[in-house]
């Protein structure tokens, strides 16, 4: 260990909805591995993360702390909290599990616009989210559907295509070209600019995916990737010259391929992530593979933001039953990502990860 | 055994383009079980079948047998072959291996023909076929693009939606709604009506699923099944006014379900077949599970038709390198599926399957 490399920043952690699995899956995530507790700091509600710790924390304490202070190594016999004040919590009632509540939408929303700004401003080496509820925030006065849109607005990305969703899993990492529209207007959404976009994104997600220069395979729009125009010409009039300059840029990218097989070969190990086009035709070898090792990634922003890959749970909250297992491989991967990043890029190396 | 029960019906089989690894894979798998030696009998040219014999057939004969003749239970010491004559091949020379010619197009074409008309007479228990070329049946004057579309045409059910592919494996089956077309010309094409007629097929298709009815999941057409409306209406405009028909007439028919999650949840158990509404929703899952255990089935035909999920490989043929995996497969699968079907029927019972 070099003596003079910088405390490695700290991960920042929101416990998402309060009513979900949330608070309990960050406090058994934290639980179980003493090395997370020395990186990841809770930014959130002091009342939600005590009542979750009392209940499944296994007896460790909650120790309160300031991100925007130089963070020192603490031992890891709590779990720390940079604590959230949220207006709406006067009388410190917590909001009933598995009740969709404005109060509840509005702790989430504010401890994810307290992380992203103490993320925005170099204090953290990113941020992890648990599950928000979209019809809570609505009630709380919030439009944005979920993280990725509230923190590509906090990012001034807003309205922009310098965004992506990616899922990042052990043996396929998809990008999303487009995220949630009805199917024929994704069709419609397409275009050379928009795809040229996100193979920018895509290329530049490489400090994540441990590539920096990441072989990036284009799924097809239509079945066989038109099939040399017998099936469709959006291969050649969208994707095609969007690879071009991609090329041009000395990016490593396929030829539209066959959408059927594409994830296949990437499993395989011939690609490091694919370009899928449509929510749909990503999202389907994903969840095939298996929620628990499958990290949801918001690319294009300042800081990396992961995220579990399932929902708040409302079925199953404040029962103790909720699976960690996904909690515990986004943080894992969180930190594991940011080291192979700063080895790769010369930066700080990063003791115990 | 019940003495008076008439004898199974043979399966034939079509060994597809000569230049391709069809005759190798189907003598590799008839030499490797004894059980489906007695069962299957090759439909083809004599020369094609005693040369890929005499290659990879591990010293097996071929013997000669006649179809239309009442098939009687043989020993299994030989390969079975209804041999077809065609006039195209006067000279007795052979397609060279990996070389596209009208005369491979000719000879794979006319044992398709010979072998579909033995099934629609009642003379098998169906066909499986091993893989033809697209171009060489265009050089041997045939427009069909493959077997599914040749096969429906000889059955009558040209130009009607009355026939679909399946494609079976292990722990997911899918039927396809839609299958060569440009994306948003399959989009344009998902009615009310066609949505019916695969579900009715789909349901029918029990007898061969191992279902007499089916659990059937329909997947959506938008992300999230369209999202009460937020992201598409094609749910309500298409699927519904299907599912209500189906569910009118008996059948088991969920409602539209989020496409990137449907096929998990099938293959899990909590249904027995997924309608997919376009070519690469359903064979993303379908392929990315892999290939040696999917089998291509074209259902809607009156008998059964099997076909492996592969090409013709002309680039390793000729070699005796292609593996026979897929094929064994398919023709278990395709004979236990015709037992399954005469147990829940009261068909004869099947010895030795």
């Amino acid at each position: 260990m070099n003596p003079s490399a910088p405390n490695p920043l700290p991960l920042a952690l929101t416990p998402g909805d309060p009513a979900g699995i949330g608070p309990e899956i960050v406090v058994k995530a934290l639980a179980r591995d003493s090395v997370l507790r020395q990186r990841v700091v809770v930014v959130g509600n002091a009342g939600v993360l005590a009542d979750a710790a009392a209940r499944w924390g296994g007896g460790l304490r909650v120790r309160r702390v300031d991100l925007r202070e130089t963070h020192r190594a603490t031992s890891d016999d709590a779990i720390q909290l940079h604590p959230v004040a949220s207006d709406l919590l006067q009388d410190a009632e917590l909001p009933t599990h598995g009740v969709v509540s404005a109060t509840g939408g509005r702790l989430a929303y504010d401890a994810v616009v307290a992380a992203a700004q103490l993320s925005l401003a170099g204090h953290t080496c990113g941020l992890a989210t648990a599950p928000i509820s979209k019809l809570a925030l609505r009630a709380a006065g919030v439009s944005e559907p979920g993280h990725t849109e509230i923190l590509a607005r906090l990012a001034g990305l807003e309205g922009s295509q310098r965004y992506a969703m990616m899922f990042a899993s052990e043996r396929l990492q998809v990008v999303l070209a487009t995220i949630h529209l009805p199917l024929a207007d994704a069709l419609a959404a397409l275009s050379p600019d928009l795809v040229f976009e996100k193979l920018r994104l895509t290329h530049h997600a490489g400090r994540w995916l441990g590539q920096l220069s990441p072989r990036i395979a284009v799924a097809g729009i239509n079945p066989h990737a038109g099939e040399g125009g017998l099936l469709g010409h959006d291969e050649t009039r969208v994707l095609l010259p969007a690879i071009t300059r991609a090329r041009a840029e000395g990016w490593q990218v396929s030829d539209p391929l066959p959408p059927d097989t594409v994830f296949m070969r990437a499993r395989q190990g011939e690609f490091d992530v694919v370009l899928a086009m449509y929510h749909d035709q990503g999202l389907i070898p994903v969840k095939l593979l298996g929620l628990d090792a499958a990290v949801n990634v918001t690319i294009g922003l300042p800081f990396l933001r992961s995220s579990v890959d399932h929902g708040t749970a409302f079925d199953i909250a404040g029962r103790g039953v909720a699976s960690e297992a996904n909690m515990l491989h986004v943080l894992r991967w969180h930190l594991g990502r940011v080291a192979a990043r700063d080895a790769a890029t010369g930066g700080a190396t990063i003791p115990g990860l």
